[in-house]
Parts: C-alpha cells; sequence; structure tokens
C-alpha cells in the first residue's frame, strides 16, 4: 500500500493495494510467525505484546472458515475478540441503518481492528471512510478479498520460493471466482509471470482482467482443455466449476467431468509443481489426489493464520 | 440501589434501582475509566486485576450492538467471555425450558455476571430470584434497559457537566420508546429538570410517567410541533417514529417528515444543547445534523463501554 | 481409554473408551478442579499455565448449555476460544465440503482441541481419523455424548462416594435416550451394580444394552411402574418421554403423568439417594422436587464445568 503517514490509519481493502516493498516485509514477518507457532514459549511472549487490544468480526454473511481463522490469528496475538456471525440477520442492518453509521458506532469501542465480511461490492471502502480504526476487507460481495489473496501469493513463496518465473494454470470458473482473479491481479506485479487460463466458454476470464494483463505485456494462454497444457504450469490454481453459473444448454455433467482433477492429471504435471484451491472443494479436485505432495491446498489454508496474523500486526503498527 | 450487604448478590435490573449515591459513585468511576482506556499501561493493569473473572452474554433475542458493547466492556477488564447470539431458538428455552432452570444451570458455572437479553417483561427479575451471581438486564421486552438509561444519563454528565437543572426535550415515539421512557424516570430524581414531550397525538407520552412527573411536582409540557419549543432545550433526545406503531388514519410520510431532525432545526437550538439519540437512527435524523458539535449520538454510543465497564465492576464487587 | 502412547493424539469419541485407571485419574483431578474453581488465586495460577493455547467449538447444530459449558471450562484453563454455533447453516458444510476437509483445515490452524456436536452418529469418529489434533465429541446424532456420560458418573463419585454396590433406577425414554443407555454402559464396568429400569412398553431399553449386561452378568428388572421399586433405588436417573416417540395409540397424557416425578414419590425414596436427569426437563420432575436435598440435577449441571476441564487436560497432555 502507499507509504503510510506515521498517525494514518492502516486499512486493509483491496488485494492491488499490496506494493511490493510490503508484501516483502510482510512474507519475512509471515515466516517468523509461523514458526512462533510453533514455539509456545515465543508464542507466550508474542501474546503478552499484543494484550490489552481487541478485535471486533463483523461478519454480514456467514463464512465460519474465515472468521474462524480472523479469530484464531487475534487469539494467537494476545487480542481479545467479540464478534457476531451472521450481522446481516441480527444487527440494527437489519433495521435498516447504514454501514457507516454502525462502523461509527462500533469504532468508538476503541478496538484495534474491525474485521468486515459483507455481501455487497464496495462496502469495506465506505465502512474505511466511516472508521475511526483499521477496517480489514474479509470478503465484501464478489468485490474483494484481500488477505485470501495475500495468503495464496504467500503459499507460492512458501511452496516454491519464489513469486516470479512462474507459469500459473489457472482453472474452473475465471468469471466470477473472485480468488483467481485477485491472485493474477497480484502476480501481474511480478517478473516472468505467464499463465494459462482453463475454463469452460461460458465462464472464460474476464476482459478486465486481460486487458490489464495485455497493458503490462503478460503472456496468456487460453483454452478449454486442461490437459494440454497442464506439463507447463508450475502453479496449478484450480476452482470449483457451479451449476447455476454455466451458460443454458451447456451439459453440467460433462464440464464437470472435464474439470475434475485426479491421478490422471497429476501424471501430467511438473514434479516440483503445486496445486492450490481456495476451498471448500467438493468434486472438483478428487480426493486421490490429497496424497500427493504437490497438492497444497490445505497447507495454503493453513497459511492463512500466519498470514492473519501479521496483518493484523501491520494495520496495528505492530509491524 | 439499596445498600447492599457485604455478601449480597448485585443486580443490575431497573434503571430507578440506581439511587442518587450510586449514580455519582459511578460516574466518578466512569469518568476514571475513560481515562483508561486512552492509556494502555493503565488499561494492561486493570485487565491484569480482572483476570480469572468470565461473564455470560444470553442473548435471547439478538441486539448486536448491545451484545458486542457488553462483551468488549469485559475483555477490557480482563474478563474472559462465553456467549449466545440467539439463545431464544438455539437453547434448551426452544425445548420448553424455564428461565429460572437455564439461570440455574448457567449460574452453576460460576461466571461473574449474566447479561440476558429477553423477549418478555419482567424476565431479568425472574433470572436474578433463580441465580446465584449477579444477573444485569441488558434489555427485557419493553420493560426496562438500565445500563441504556445509564449510559444516556451519563451523556448529560459528560456533555453538559450536570444531571440537573435542564430543560430536556424528549421526541419522537414516547408511547413505545423504552429507553425515552427510562430516561425520564431516571431525571426526575434530580433537582429542577422541566420536561418537553413532543409526540404525534397517539405516540403522547404515557399516563403513568406523567403521573409520577405530576407526584413529584416536575414540570412538562405536551406538543406535537417540535420547533415551537425547541430553542428552550438544553437537551434534545430524540426517537424514530415507526410506521406500524402510529394510530390507523395517521398520515406517516408527513408524520415522518414533520419527526425528522435536520440542518434546519440546528439553527433554532441553543448553542451549548446536544442532541442524543439511543441508535440505530434512520432518517429521524438527518445525517447533515451529524457534523454539528451538539450531535452527540455518537458520543453516547461510546460511552456504554466504560458504563457497562463500571456496571461490571459494581456488581462484582470489584468498585 | 487404552494407554496412550507419548506422541498420540488422545480423542474422546465414545463414552465406553474411558477405563477404570482413566476414570480414576481423571476423578481425582476433578475433585481437585472444583477446589480450585473456589480459590481465585490458583485459579489464576492454572490459567497462566494454560495460556497460548486454544479451543475451537464446532457445532453443527446448536446446544446453547454443552457449548457454553465448554468454552467456560476452556477460559478456566486459560485456553482462547473459537467457535461457531450453528456450523451446519452458516459453513462450507452447506456448500457440500466433508467432515474431514472441514477438519483438516481447522486442525492446520493448531487449536489445542475440536470440540465437535454433529447430527450424524459416527461424525466424531470421521473427525478424528482425519485431524492432527484431539477432537472432543460433544454429542453425535444419537450415537455418543462420552463427556456427558463422564460427568453422569461422577456425579455418583461425588453425591455418593463411589460408582459400585449400587441400585441405579433408569427410567423415561430408555429406547432413544442417549444419555441413559451411555450411563448404564459405564456403570456395568464396576462391580455390584443392579439396574432397574422404568419405561412405557414402546421406549423400553433396547436389545443391544440389555444384551451387554446379560453377558457380564449384570442384574436388571423392567418394569413399567415407578413407585413400585422406588424405594430399592441408590440412584433415580430420570429422563422425558416425549410425545412423538410413543408408540401410536397410546395415551400420551396418561403416560406423561405415570411418568413425573412429585414429591410422592420423594416420600418412597431412600434418605441417601439421590434424583439425577440430564437436563433441561420439562415437566418430568415436577419444580417441588427441586428443594429436596437429593435432587442432585442442577449439581449434576454444574459439575460438568471441572468435568470438561479434566477432559481438556487430558486431551492436552496437561495431565
Amino acid at each position: 500500500m502507499d507509504q503510510p503517514r506515521a498517525n494514518e490509519i492502516r486499512h486493509i481493502l483491496r488485494g492491488q493495494d499490496f506494493d511490493l516493498e510490503l508484501i516483502e516485509e510482510l512474507f519475512k514477518r509471515i515466516d517468523t510467525l509461523d514458526e512462533i507457532l510453533r514455539d509456545p514459549i515465543k508464542l507466550a511472549e508474542l501474546q503478552n505484546n499484543g494484550r490489552g487490544r481487541q478485535v471486533f468480526t463483523v461478519f454480514y454473511e456467514p463464512s465460519t472458515r474465515t472468521r474462524m481463522s480472523f479469530e484464531a490469528a487475534a487469539n494467537n496475538l494476545g487480542f481479545a475478540v467479540v464478534g457476531t456471525e451472521n450481522a446481516r440477520e441480527f444487527s440494527s442492518a437489519a433495521k435498516g441503518e447504514t454501514i457507516e453509521d454502525t462502523i461509527r458506532v462500533m469504532s468508538g469501542y476503541y478496538p484495534a481492528a474491525i474485521v468486515m465480511r459483507h455481501h455487497e461490492d464496495g462496502a469495506a471502502t465506505r465502512a474505511a471512510a466511516a472508521s475511526n480504526v483499521p477496517i480489514i476487507n474479509a470478503g465484501d460481495g464478489r468485490g474483494q478479498h484481500p488477505t485470501q489473496a495475500l495468503l495464496d501469493l504467500y503459499t507460492l513463496h512458501r511452496e516454491l520460493g519464489r513469486t516470479k518465473d512462474l507459469t500459473v494454470l489457472v482453472g474452473g470458473d475465471l468469471a466470477n471466482g473472485r480468488t483467481a482473479r485477485s491472485l493474477v491481479y497480484l502476480l501481474s506485479k511480478f517478473n516472468n509471470i505467464e499463465f494459462i487460463f482453463v475454463a469452460p466458454e461460458s465462464l472464460k476470464m474476464s476482459d478486465d482482467i486481460k486487458l490489464h494483463l495485455d497493458e503490462r505485456g503478460i503472456k496468456y494462454t487460453e483454452t478449454e482443455d486442461l490437459e494440454n497444457l497442464l506439463p507447463e504450469a508450475d502453479v496449478v490454481y484450480w476452482t470449483r466449476v457451479q451449476k447455476e453459473r454455466l451458460a443454458t444448454g451447456v451439459n453440467y455433467e460433462q464440464v464437470k467431468k472435464q474439470y475434475e482433477l485426479s491421478k490422471n492429471h497429476l501424471a501430467l504435471m511438473k514434479k516440483d509443481a503445486i496445486i492450490m484451491h481456495p476451498l471448500p472443494r467438493i468434486n472438483e479436485i478428487q480426493i486421490e489426489v490429497d496424497e500427493d505432495p504437490r497438492a497444497a491446498y490445505f497447507r495454503q489454508a493453513a497459511y492463512g493464520l500466519p498470514v492473519r496474523m501479521a496483518l493484523y500486526e501491520w494495520v496495528t503498527h505492530l509491524l
């Protein structure tokens, strides 16, 4: 993000706001935090430093895993947590209160940060404008999910040792997949990245992203066929194709079959490639794939913990 | 409240139970706590003193803001929190268990206090009768919401420096507004208070309150016109008129228009008056009013935090 | 449970897995913890030892009391808590994710234990197979609720000083009552236990349990009449008969009347017998019974706190 002044409130709103310098700083800290997590004595020290702070988790739509990851991360830092699972239904929002008013009231209780999940695009930015404390966007509508984007990027750093010089195959529902889109955007900041987009015709990567890549001179290939270019990928970022999002007339069962990663695909992949997935996965990666060391998606999910710890540290000026 | 004996359980059930001596003691402590909240070192000390205690928040109907305020207050004191957002639907209550049984079980887990929100009038008093630990009423039906009443009163203390010698305009839905009714009741204990009640005919202040004021010889004026007496008010306590509560045949749009506080009204008000509102506000105070320093409602909400901290301290004999 | 090796993950999945040696060790520790709970200084010490750990409470069906008991127990040990009240509706499970995947992700966040409540029989065992951290079964379907079984057994230890040489009357809905069935199973491990089963014909104790007792040579009597054998019981474990579980054609009102414990029954009971109930109770024990010192059910519920504390200590190798 742009260099913040000393007293500036640090929000986390959009994936593209992370600049290269900040990413590097965060990755160093995440590496360290991941070690601290395995060392009870250092963890206790970390928590003692964090005591006194608290975080609010305000989820207008439920997302149990994301919320629990944020709350566990806060606990690991010694922060207390106050939250709501279903603010949309339960809170003053149901009575018609604006996001701005809700956030003004909540930020009046002095939390170290407010983690917000919302069903509307741009909600986090509106919240930030009304807030005296940092807003962390935990997903707003189909817009942004910046902490997921960062943990995806961190997965490359940890698993492959680099976030450049990579051929990245991104597959599944590219038209609607928020995480896939965000990762492509973030990766476009790094040198020598090449993309392979694998999607059914009606779920192709949208033009705004392709235009962005063209402007930056970044090479990408589009195909409906998974197997053809699979051998070239260093990273396979796979997502689910949902029936209700396919164009009418398209045979879902056939597409589903075609977009299911199985052991057969493993044979085609590079030996040191990795498979990522934002989870939950249903059938789009078969369970038999899990045993393969290249299946990185559960490790990827686990990185969410130190990633969110580092982001809390950054917004609270502990970092 | 009546002088408690050393071992007596201190409940917080009704606004009118606060006596003047206790109010004075609490206000002193709330002033101090509000300073501590801005001083990380003193806050850490406070929390270390509170460690080991825990609070249960048992909400039979959701009220996210009130719950979060109580939970944040507990965390600030170093108390752990265990809670439920929707006990009515989720808990044994759904199977037909009485409040008394539920409270007996919960008080058997040794919480420092049970904060209870309930949809039935008098639920808190029933709970207190069955409990071995302090019950804090966080609103029961249309009956009582004593911590809101105290924070409203505290707002006068903080914003105006006094809770006496005041002309208080209370407006909106006075027939159903729990907070407006409670504030009038509490203020009637102080010297030289005068009330102006502004409400549509069908939502006038109810007779029980007016009788109470008559008995105490407290002056009040009733009007449907906001602007007429606005220049005399030191405090404007404003609430929402809900369509479904108006008498049939009354034109809601017209009433709504008439009971919307706007910039025009600011021009009529005293320079050192304040505008209060229990929030959430929808349209009954226009957003343009927020910028005026006399708009005290967001500060009022924020006082809820130290107010609830002081009340926890009082019920747990820390105060 | 079978002797765990040093590095083995200790799960709590089924009541019958507790072996006599472990039960004895746990009961000693629960006695101690119950004393510590009443001593703020020792409790603070205990919590300092536990700091740094956190527990996840993942409830696929709501059970407010059980969840709060587990969360309060965790807080008492200094563990942080992250939880969800309604994972079935809110979480990735709703999108079709398997229990195994959910648990793999959650156990990747390093909790000290995952407490899981699930609507399907055997869910806890499936979770344990996928988990890198201890799973504590907080009830899975109509299968098991081992921590309730242990607290029931502990109640005998505390209230009567023994878990052997007892005549135990178990009454109500014995066909469906998970807690009644589990207690019978656990008690069958101890010497000189005799059972009296009191149930309507269509809700009799099922054959698997009776076969188990026969194999162990344990005496039991079956009757529909409560009063007849009541004078012989050292323990009356009473449960609710639900209308919808009676055979069609059976008069519910008559059965209900017949299975309501009242003051009249107290007169028939031994002077040092105890009445237990898993709670919530509706009408099946009349409120007038509560005052009798033999009414142990609220004390029984309260034992759940130190029982769950001891079980956390055991699974985390603190015990």
